[in-house]
């Protein structure tokens, strides 16, 4: 199948060092610090709103086939890893949903974060 | 920055050549047929969930800075294209829910589809 590249548009910045494991939880708080040159795609993003961020799990060991099975933390079963969130996966991709604080020139200030400080931002969408 | 690799996990397949703008609208079915290699990672989809989905915008033209803003065919007004859905966008990922019909070994049978026939899928997740 064909490679395809991507480059990211920005990086989390966060003081937190612990990352809760499950966003619905988190109150962690920080900025999504977007390229300049793309600064002006974020015009609409409004504070108090929420947004879909998608990103690369940076440090997410190389994914192997024993990875198709996987034991989410929060249970004892096995799961096949397209129906959890494990960051070890075939295109190793995050989903979360963000809460807008502010937006200042390229910085947005979010909470409810769950990645790690220096995590590589690939889109902001629009949430529903 | 950084470019990062990835590679299709698999394929949509549907006979729709038209396909809706909206995916809340659409009622279009195909199949998600994923690599064989990858089929156990199915396991525990079930029919009748609805899954999320992310594919590349195989067909979007290369992103440029005029692409920062975009008129949604819905609206009158300028958005910037982070608060849009637009297929030209810095890494054209789409994100879809999709209501599963039927797995069969390494196929999805899918509705709700807004993808077009041949779009490389990236990745499936849990919805919420």
């Amino acid at each position: 199948m064909d490679i395809i590249q991507m480059k990211p548009i920005g990086y989390v910045a966060t003081e937190q060092s612990a990352v809760p494991r499950f966003y619905t939880i988190s109150d962690v708080q920080g900025e999504l610090i977007i390229d300049e040159s793309l600064q002006d795609g974020l015009r609409d993003i409004e504070a108090g709103s929420k947004i879909v961020v998608l990103f690369y799990f940076h440090q997410s060991p190389q994914f192997s086939a024993s990875d198709l099975r996987v034991v989410p933390p929060s249970r004892q079963d096995v799961r096949g890893v397209f129906s959890t969130r494990s960051p070890v996966r075939p295109n190793p991709i995050g989903l979360s949903r963000l809460i807008v604080m502010y937006i200042r020139g390229n910085r947005i200030g979010v909470r409810g974060l769950d990645m790690i400080d220096g995590t590589p931002i690939l889109d902001i969408k629009p949430h529903k």
